[in-house]
């Protein structure tokens, strides 16, 4: 049975493209304030900054241990479930979850023993759709429509604080994981989407087509089955026969 | 029977002697987000003031309609529930209450037509026992003892978002569909997977291993994503020029 604290460490909360180191102090205190310690940021504007210190009012451990990253895949290595948060109404192919489910499927996974992460955009433009793309489902704060967008600190704390209540709540006793292995991580999905791309040009898909179309379409129905390692090795297993088989076509 | 507009437009948000005003615009900006308008401020260090405006993002009918108060009693004029946020563990004579437990008292009082106040201290000393006093709960946000002290604006973030929750009802609203087609049906998949099994054949991927078991694994993922028509096209397409090469390939 998992501890609060195994499960805390299970969860992290990522920032991508931040804009005010400001914005990431108060994300510190936020998340501080719940439990929680684990910061991951992807390009900040500004970090490690002096407004950043400042604002998370003694949450230093959280700024002093937060990962900077080049991009929102190595800030997700390890994890098998991305929740990305946006106000958007449309347009994203994902489903779409409130704070409070977002804490239970959240919880459901640290308490299986998987790694989770909350994802949080820029603080104008949110998160991009080749960055939801990387998120199983879409997280969405029930703002009034005439006037929806958070402060990005303020949209982690409501998160942090329903993770919290969910924790101190009815601990969830640990679900049956969907299948029988753990899903695989994000770095091996990228592996995976990278082999599929290299094939579908080998084996001369794209005709002109836009291949970044595709791919995104391609990751939603993968990201969605959430393959294990074992059916992932099967699908490089088949991709790597199409290469071979294109190969030899090719060699005529 | 109330509306949502009827029930937020009887409940207010008291702030009582608020140090920064940054806070106060932040504040207008968090329940303005919630669908909230009243912001009542009680002997604020300095109001009004650019650096509220600011950080009101927007939100400046909250501003320029909040009231200004020599003390408490004024704020709550009208007002017949009061619920004063507060971090302490004890010496307060008061019930304590979770904000989730808040929102369905003040819910109720609003819906029988009373008025309600969301009560919160200076950013440091917080409220004082006369100011509690004068509520008729404490509502404590489930913080760790460590670390308990949430931003003003941050509280009365989650305050005004278990209201938001509350008002818009228990019961979520019927959840969208996965993705946005619905799945292809049974017959359909059929289609794919010996469209499938054909190609693995065709690429000389078994090898001499058992196909049926293969086949049965990589049923059991693509049930799991439950493919849309479109998805199955794509996919048609993929096994389509992964036969077309190793047909090639044969041809030599």
């Amino acid at each position: 049975m998992s501890t609060i604290d195994d499960l805390t460490a299970r969860i992290r909360y990522v920032l991508v493209r931040t804009s005010h180191p400001g914005n990431i102090g108060s994300a510190a205190r936020a998340i501080r304030t719940m439990g929680f310690e684990r910061l991951e940021l992807v390009t900040p504007a500004r970090f490690p900054d002096r407004e950043a210190s400042a604002l998370a009012a003694g949450a230093d451990n959280v700024l002093a241990n937060a990962g900077v990253h080049n991009d929102l895949i190595g800030s997700l290595a390890g994890s098998s479930l991305a929740l990305g948060l946006s106000a958007r109404r449309r347009g994203v192919n994902l489903p779409e979850i409130s704070p409070r489910e977002a804490a239970q499927q959240a919880l459901a996974a640290a308490a299986r023993g998987e790694q989770v992460a909350l994802v949080f955009g820029n603080e104008r433009t949110g998160l991009e759709n080749e960055e939801l793309a990387r998120c199983h489902a879409m997280v969405r704060i029930p703002s009034v429509d005439d006037f929806s967008s958070l402060n990005l600190s303020q949209a982690v704390q409501v998160m942090a604080y329903e993770l919290r209540v969910a924790m101190l709540g009815d601990a969830p006793a640990p679900t049956p994981p969907v299948h029988g292995e753990p899903p695989a991580d994000a770095a091996r999905m990228e592996q995976f989407y990278v082999h599929l791309a290299q094939t579908l040009d080998e084996i001369e898909f794209h005709k002109g087509r836009e291949p970044t179309t595709i791919m995104l379409r391609l990751r939603k129905l993968f990201q969605r089955a959430q393959p294990d390692e074992r059916e992932l090795r099967v699908l490089h297993g088949i991709l790597a026969d199409a290469q071979r088989m294109a190969g030899l076509a090719k060699s005529k």
